[in-house]
Order: C-alpha cells, then sequence, then structure tokens
C-alpha cells in the first residue's frame, strides 16, 4: 500500500469566476493514526455550490476556507485503520474529509451507513445533504398542501430533482426550471414534473406563466437572478419561498432583483436556510428519503468526474451547470 | 343644514408621479339614509402611502380604486342619522367613507369608538390602522427579544414611530431611519428610539453601522430601496424583516435590490403583511396601544390638513414624506 496521500488545496481566492489556478495539487504522506482516531479511504468526493461561497475571504455562514489548506467537501469512503471503538475497518462512511485520497477523524463528524439498500454514493446526493435539503425547505418552509403549484430552479440538479419528486408526492403540483432541452427533459421524463420551463429559450416568463395557469404557491429558489425575478411575479398571496442558493450571483456580482415588491404586494415569506443548522430534521428526512430510493420511487442522477485531478474542472463545471444531478468525484 | 356633499374622486391614474390633477372636487347630494343605514358626518380623513397603489390599475393586494368614484379611505366621525339599531345619532365612528364631508353605511365596516380617554383622530392613526400595523408586524413577525436591536424605517411616520416606542418597552435598542435632521431629533427626543440616522445625509451605511454596533436582528420596513439595502446588509444571523412598505417604489419605478443576498447568508425571514388580513390582532393591539396612549406612555404627532380641498396636496405632500406622524385631513 501507498504511503502518500494526494490532496487538493485552495491556492489562491477567485477574482470574478474560479478557475483551475485557484487549486493546488500535492503529495503529503498518509497521516498516522492516533488514539481514537480512524483512517479513511475516500471513495467519492461531493461537490457543492455552497463551496464557491466558502472560496471567498467574505462574511458567510461559515468562516472562509483557509488559503493553503485541504479544499471542504462531504466525502463517502470505507474505514481502512481504526483506533476507534466505534469504527471498525470496512465501514462505509460518510464524513467532511476533504479534497484528498484518504482522510483522518476523530469519529465527531463521521457517520456510519449502511449500503445494502442504498449505493453508497447516494449517501452524498439523494440521501444526503442535497436531499435532505430538498426535504426541508419542502416541508418545513414551502409546507405545500395538495393541489398547490411549487417551483424549483436548478430543476435537474440534485437538491432539485428531489424537491419535484416530493412535492408531486404531496399532491402538489411540480413545475421545474432548467438550462436547456435535454436538462428540462430530464425533469418531466425522469423526475416526472408536471412541467418544465427551459430558462434558456428566450421565453422565460411567457413559458413559465404558460407552465403555472394557478400561479405558484411554493418556490424553492437555488439559482436567483432573473429566474427568480420571474417567479416573483407570478407568486400568489400567501406564497411561500424557501431560499436554499443564490448559485448565479456566486462569481462576485451581485445580481439585483427587480420584482421584490411581490414580497409586499402578495404578503409572501421568504426564508433562507442552510441545512446543516437543522440536524433534528435529519432523522426523518433520511429515514423517508432512503425508503424512495430503496423502493425505486425516488429517481437520481448523478454526474461522476474520475479522479481526484478532476476535482477542479468538476467544479467549476457545476457552477457553470454542466452536471445532471449529483455532482461526484469518484477516487476508485 | 346644507343638503349637498363635498367629494373627491379620482379622475385619472398617474403617470409617474401622482399630481393634484389625478383629483377632481364635486358637490353631490347628501345621500338619503334607506333601512338599517347610517348618515356619518366625517371630521378627519386618514391619508396613507396604500392608496397610492390603488390609484395604478396593476395587480396588488387590493382591488384598484375604480376611477370616476369617491377616493377610499379610513375616516372618523360622528353618526348625524342612523335607521340602524345598533348606532345612535352622536356616536363617534371609525369608517371607510372615503374622501368626502358625509358618508352613508350600513354599519358593516363602522365602528363606534370611545373618546373618553382617547380622542377621535387617535383612532385613525396611533390607535388605528397605523398603530395596529406597527404593533402586528414588531410582535407577530418581528418578535424581538430584549437586548436585540431593532430598525425601522420611516421612523417619525404614525407606523414607525410606533414601532420604536414599542421595541422600546420589549427592551430591544431601537434605531429609526427618517430624513432630515428635525425628523431624526423627533425620533429619538420625542420617540425616544436609541439612534436615529438621517437617509439624507449622504453617508447611509456608515452611520446605520454606527447606530447598530452589534448588527440588525429585527427590521420593519416601510421604504424599501436604498435605505432597505443598507438594512440587508447591517443584518444579523436569523433575523426578522416585517416588509410594511415600499414607498419608494410607488411612483412606478421599481427598485432593484442589490443586497437580496442577505436572506440566505444570514438565514433570514421575511415577511410582508397588510394588516387588515389579521383582523383577529386587532383587539388585542389596540386595548395596548389604548392604553399606553391613555397613560401618555405612547407618544405621537399628527400633521393635519384643513379643508377637503386640501386632501390632494397633503397626499402628495405623504408620498414625498414632507408629513410628521399621521397625516389627517380635518373637516370640521
Amino acid at each position: 500500500m501507498t504511503t502518500m496521500n494526494r490532496q487538493i488545496l485552495l491556492a489562491s481566492r477567485p477574482e470574478g469566476g474560479v478557475t483551475p489556478e485557484n487549486f493546488r495539487l500535492v503529495e503529503t504522506p498518509i497521516p498516522a493514526v492516533g488514539a481514537g482516531e480512524v483512517l479513511v479511504r475516500n471513495h467519492y468526493l461531493s461537490l457543492d455550490p455552497y463551496m464557491r461561497g466558502r472560496m471567498d475571504d467574505a462574511k458567510s455562514y461559515a468562516a472562509p476556507q483557509p488559503l493553503g489548506e485541504v479544499m471542504i467537501g462531504g466525502t463517502a469512503g470505507e474505514v481502512i485503520e481504526s483506533a476507534n471503538p466505534k469504527f471498525a475497518v470496512g465501514d462505509k462512511v460518510i464524513g467532511m474529509l476533504g479534497w484528498q485520497l484518504y482522510g483522518k477523524s476523530d469519529g465527531a463528524w463521521l457517520r456510519k451507513v449502511d449500503t445494502t439498500r442504498v449505493p453508497l454514493s447516494a449517501y452524498l446526493g439523494v440521501v444526503g445533504m442535497p436531499g435532505v435539503t430538498a426535504w426541508y425547505g419542502l416541508n418545513r418552509i414551502i409546507a405545500p398542501k395538495a393541489g398547490e403549484t411549487v417551483v424549483v430552479s436548478a430543476a435537474s440538479g440534485a437538491v432539485g430533482s428531489v424537491v419535484g419528486q416530493l412535492a408531486r408526492r404531496l399532491g402538489c403540483r411540480a413545475v421545474g426550471v432548467a438550462g436547456g432541452p435535454e436538462k428540462c427533459r430530464i425533469v418531466t421524463h425522469e423526475y416526472g414534473f408536471d412541467a418544465c420551463v427551459d430558462y434558456k429559450a428566450g421565453r422565460l416568463y411567457e413559458d413559465l406563466k404558460a407552465a403555472t395557469p394557478n400561479g405558484i404557491d411554493g418556490c424553492f429558489e437555488n439559482v436567483g437572478g432573473e429566474v427568480f425575478d420571474a417567479v416573483l411575479r407570478r407568486m400568489n398571496a400567501f406564497g411561500r419561498i424557501a431560499v436554499c442558493g443564490l448559485i448565479a450571483g456566486y462569481d462576485g456580482r451581485p445580481i439585483p432583483l427587480h420584482n421584490f415588491a411581490s414580497v409586499l404586494v402578495n404578503r409572501l415569506r421568504v426564508e433562507g436556510f442552510i441545512v446543516t443548522e437543522h440536524m433534528d430534521a435529519w432523522p426523518e428526512a433520511q429515514r423517508e428519503l432512503g425508503a424512495r430510493v430503496a423502493e425505486g420511487a425516488l429517481k437520481y442522477r448523478e454526474t461522476v468526474a474520475k479522479g481526484l485531478e478532476a476535482a477542479p474542472e468538476a467544479f467549476i463545471g457545476l457552477l457553470r451547470g454542466h452536471n445532471v444531478g449529483k455532482q461526484l468525484v469518484k477516487l476508485i
């Protein structure tokens, strides 16, 4: 077995868009395991839009990612060495070990998962943070009633695709917004949404209007900008908006919002949230998501980049919307 | 007694700003009172920013004011004729009889008030819709804890002044935003706010920052635009924003919002509301507000225009922020 680890560090903060030069690949020794610790070989890295925010040195909900350190991020892997009684060699575990082949943990942020009915990678996606994010925003913020219309942006993504499928199960009309006819086809044909609006087709508001003949009661916002402005114009009285992401503004340029007045005119409730602050909701959410995946009722897709070296380009692609479903990096 | 009524009608819809030409004064016969009806001589008209929205033919929370009809609005007056067993001649009543000297009602939207401890005009202001609006937004949406910082825009106005005084009673730091040193002096010296930021002084963000050293936990938003953008930059995690008015955008130009991302970064809850949709809260609110006014603990100001003819100019002045406190028109 090799004694060397490979890691990707944050080399510099982006000025405008993220570039491959913001990252640096290094080789370091695999760390020794001390008392109470475990060594994990990562099988998958999770790439997520929130990482873009951490790359800046600006006030956010989390401290910025330090320069010169391993890029933060969720991981799924296998325990290969253990000095912690809670974990055995061979255990499949989810953690936050970052962009590297091997990671050490004291077990505090490590969680053993059952891969007999749900594949390991799904714990980073549909049954992991993205899935729970969808579940929380839909059930705890939007809380739609049967017959209402729920719109979700980035609908072909790891979060959006789950929002629409769960909304349909609640008896709602689920309408997605996605970029391009191929993504829209996946949203309607694969994830079973009632409709999908292609925001790149040049008729955003008209198409959204046609897809939401009874207006919009709930919005799960992953994008912001022009799409969100169009949604605001279609909101019904007493609508609820869960603000989960504003990816369009991550590149340093804040995108002005033009239709905020809808919040007053339609007496909307708008809530920003980050799912890791609502850990009390995770067990219920993961039970439901896992059961749906095991029975084949909850569809999901993964875009899998191969090898640690591919992580920076895959991450840049994620920010540009090149992925379909959960963006992973497979290390083994 | 004269048999003629005088009324102000909406003559045309504003294009851009409201002008006196949008209104027309007419004389009409005083209406005859039918079975179950009462005739009220109005003593005061209430002028309120929401009326600007009604003047447009656009989707809003209420139907537009029809052209050629009496301008809608709250009124305080005295019953001078009654064929309704619930009302006697001499009763002081609050209603929605609009911009006219005399108004007829079937009693459905008419409410008898006690003027022994609270003056009649106060039922249009501090103990009426503006006061209850302040009470509702503060207690039911912001729900601040002692020690938190609450910011209110248009702080010298009929709503804003009450928000700050109630927040102080809850043990909060109350910070107002108002236009000009004289209004700011009233906000701090008369209404007892901890600080007031003059948004016309040219240092909006810096002054707001200095006035809110611990950030902002609750915002009662009456204005929108630049002031709201500055507030968004100062919000603390899990802050609450009650959106009551966006007066800066009423003149037809939507004002783009630049710092909406704060909703996500700080996990804010933002709620638009209109107090007439929460009638269940009125009794409790009015009980508290009336008691505070009667004991002299809740200060308020009125700007009183004289005579029905003065209503259009007084309303235009209100939209431009010329009033201090509740804008009324005194008819008697």
